[in-house]
């Protein structure tokens, strides 16, 4: 009796609260107890990575025999919508559920690797840029949403556009952009050959027009006149490289509503364009929904058992996404294209019930799970292995480096900053791939937020949801807090970071300060472009 | 632009908040604006359906076809877990994101119909009887789970085993009982041939035992023989049908960790035997796990990407899931057999982190979705259609009618007792079957916390997490409140039960008081087995 409890005395300390002996496997994402935990760094200015020698054997062999049978690099299409929450998706326990069924991306979820740990940053214009250029937001300087015809902060950027279009890519941007209106900013001079699409959000070009949120205006001709009269960009555009920008069509509310309809057909029609092209091509394609104020157009109006503006748009998006995957296949490119599908931030709950679903802690905004954790699809027909879910983890910043390795442009990663990407060809593209990143940074403007390992969460600064230790009385992100010692989240045995266990893992403490510091490091050498807080 | 203002304005409303309009739709359950809403009353002591006459055609005339072909009534297979949480399937959102893969319950979940809005009681023996006798636990009389040795309340019950076993069915239960341990309310005299496992559940036989939480008894040998002595039933025991129950095994932390496997080898060896009989069968198999304390046996033990002892177990309920499904089909029987996949309720969070994961709010003991809305599959082979997913209502009791279906044995459901499960068979079967039931009834011990009609939820009692407005002090589901006006919840767009929208539905009201009423009515000419409180 007493050789049996105390066996299982142990069994139930490791199992619910850690010991020293799982220490070594707690950590090894991925499920691999034999993982190596210990990463290297590819050049002094790149974040390290775990290296899988086989698996990157493995899947380096399948791209070289992609290319020698296709005679070229593969096509790169990035879906990326706009507020949409991890949960919405029926793969990711939303569709039926909460009532917008979504059978485009989950069959090709099912049918490719679906990734429930992707991370994007806490709103929408960050994670854009980070990208296109692997950079984290205190690198790239774009920390917050851009506003009315606000600069961004592409000038001085390296984007993977202009990479891909050096290494022979036909680029193509289509929808959203948001990352700064001022020409130097704009896509047709940070490396697209041609976009359509608007340079902002969609809130911006129709929210003052909609008597019901903005009676004062919207029903005063004389108030509309003068917001109409102010300086900013109305319309949706079209430009081609290195060219300006002209205005395809004011942006009102009726047209809002067939945006992604039109921004559909651009693509397709470039899809079909590029069938016979000898060029690969990179089709960035950013839907307008489902960001508010969404008003779907009547085809979509009550299409969702929910019937609901938010989730009829979701309707759309899916089949927006389905007929794009159709394109690719009647025009003989399915087999020859990556196909990326995501969110640039989790739901924005400020608007709800225009909002989006997530099971998480917090949202849009903030560092918590629910503000960051993104639906993250990958799927290529016949080069990633269906049927797979991963808990890899993975920053929105790994598609810049990954892109670069398809197209073998690896070469060309500036070395004069620090890229934050890390290459992900073989966690796709091996057979049982496992993710190359070992750590997820997370930072709330311009504060270093938490570090997540494995399952492990490391939380210093969050979004306050208590009004207690307010360090930052607000700004985009609302209140932030400092936690007086750091909070740990097991988000394995705690999704939802309700239960702090902290004083049960200090044997844990030295992995995740040594991780941060690491990561503070890479600023000394590598400055960033604005003051960062990094903490205790 | 007012004409366009105007129109996108009522859109908006409609969308967002609803109105007149929108009643018809929105409450049309199950996607289809053409469904009848207008239920009938099969009996006066049946609860009323939603009728849909051609699938229940198309539905019966399959189950004929079944019946000639293979010359007997379906074998019916129940697993039912124990405190499994929705979110722990990889369908529902967990699987590899949560740190415990399920490829079985998510294939089944895949080539079967996988429900999203399937409802429980709020704790474990409540659902078992309801389960079993097709009412609510204010008729049955079970409102908590039994304790250490305390009667249970089936003595006066006609159960589905009863029923089943009349008609000719070899009725099977193995596993967890928990529906009281006095001879009256044992399985082999509810109506099962045959019964090895437990009669409580988990934590009674082995809580008092482990140092960990009671290091006052279970390290002083003394008091551990006090325990001992006591007369309450220790063991794993075995009976035949009106006999009585034999010891096989004391159950202590050992005997525990391996109840599951020994279950599924009893469960196995029938399934083996029933391949060569005449007639058919209902297995009844409720597992041990994941119910805390969770000691994994030394296969299991750190076999979850979390490493933790729910998990592991979560992987074990998996695995012998698999391994039934693969004992049919071994032995020819998976065609000829509807296996129903569930859990008895939500999440206990009290023993966190030997704890289920939920989306929702609320845990085990509650009647917020997180207490009750549980995972349920159903599979058959050849007669469910694959890939279904479903919001259709369903409710546990369901499982008593519709079993009475597939065995032609309506006519013995008891005329002398109102009956709350409804006939699902139409919605199993169907290609496109719609759930036949329009009500699920909330209730919280004995009062009557709320009512569901498609994606609305109207709640008058809850558990309160604020302290505010408590009604009752306490007892096994925490403290009551009553809300000073009916909350009202839309789970398609509040999944989590955050934004009460009660004063912007108020002409559902009616609709809401109407089916409150109908239901109370039930108990006017049928009156509960303890006092019920019905509120405004």
């Amino acid at each position: 009796m007493e050789i049996q409890s105390s066996r299982l005395l142990r069994k139930v300390l490791i199992g619910a609260t850690g010991s020293a002996l799982a220490l070594t496997s707690a950590l090894a994402a991925n499920y691999e107890d034999t993982m190596p935990l210990e990463t290297v760094k590819p050049a002094p200015n790149l974040e390290e990575v775990l290296p899988h020698p086989e698996q990157r054997e493995e899947a380096m062999a399948k791209l070289a025999e992609f290319e020698s049978r296709t005679g070229k690099r593969p096509n790169i299409l990035v879906y990326l919508m706009d507020d949409v929450g991890w949960g919405d998706l029926g793969v990711y326990g939303g569709g039926v559920a909460v009532g917008a069924p979504t059978p485009n991306m989950d069959a090709l979820a099912r049918d490719g690797l679906m990734l429930t740990s992707a991370y994007s940053q806490p709103s929408s214009s960050p994670t854009r840029a980070t990208l296109l250029t692997g950079q984290l937001p205190v690198r790239h300087g774009i920390l917050r949403p851009t506003l009315y015809n606000e600069p961004g902060g592409l000038t001085n950027a390296v984007t993977l556009a202009q990479l891909l279009s050096d290494a022979g890519y036909v680029t193509q941007a289509v929808g959203k952009w948001h990352m700064g209106e001022n020409p130097g900013s704009q896509p047709q001079n940070v490396g697209f050959d041609d976009f359509s699409g608007f340079l902002s959000v969609s809130d911006l070009y129709t929210e003052w027009r909609d008597p019901y949120f903005y009676p004062e205006i919207a029903t005063s001709e004389e108030r509309t006149e003068m917001i109409r009269e102010w300086a900013f960009e109305k319309y949706w555009v079209h430009a081609e490289k290195g060219g300006t920008i002209e205005q395809v069509k004011e942006i009102d509310i009726e047209v809002s509503s067939h945006l992604d309809e039109y921004w559909k057909d651009y693509s397709i029609e470039f899809i079909e364009k590029m069938a016979d092209s000898d060029q690969p091509f990179f089709l960035y394609h950013c839907t307008r929904g489902a960001h508010f104020d969404n008003y779907p157009r009547d085809e979509y109006e009550g299409s969702s058992p929910a019937k609901q503006v938010y989730k009829d748009t979701i309707v759309e998006l899916d089949d927006i996404l389905g007929e794009l995957v159709a394109a690719l296949e009647r025009t003989g490119q399915l087999e020859n294209t990556l196909i990326f599908i995501a969110s640039d931030n989790g739901p924005e709950m400020e608007s709800w019930p225009d909002s989006a679903y997530s099971p998480f802690r917090g949202a849009k905004g903030s560092t918590w799970e629910g503000g960051v954790r993104v639906p993250a699809i990958f799927y290529w027909k016949g080069m990633i292995e269906p049927g797979r879910a991963s808990d890899g983890l993975f920053d929105i910043a790994d598609i810049f480096n990954t892109c670069l390795t398809l197209a073998g442009a690896t070469d060309s990663i500036p070395t004069d900053r620090f890229i934050d990407g890390v290459d992900q060809t073989s966690f796709l593209l091996a057979e049982e791939g496992l993710s190359n990143r070992k750590y997820i940074y997370y930072w709330l403007m311009s504060y270093f937020s938490a570090v997540r390992v494995a399952e492990y969460k490391y939380v210093q600064f969050a979004e306050s949801d208590s009004g207690e230790g307010i360090v930052n009385p607000g700004g985009f992100t609302g209140y932030i807090m400092a936690f007086p010692y750091y909070h740990l989240y097991n988000l394995y045995l705690d999704p939802k970071e309700e239960h702090n266990v902290s004083i049960r893992k200090l044997v844990f403490t030295d992995l995740f300060l040594e991780a941060m510091k690491k990561h503070i490091d890479t600023f000394l050498e590598y400055p960033p472009v604005v003051e960062i807080i990094t903490g205790h």
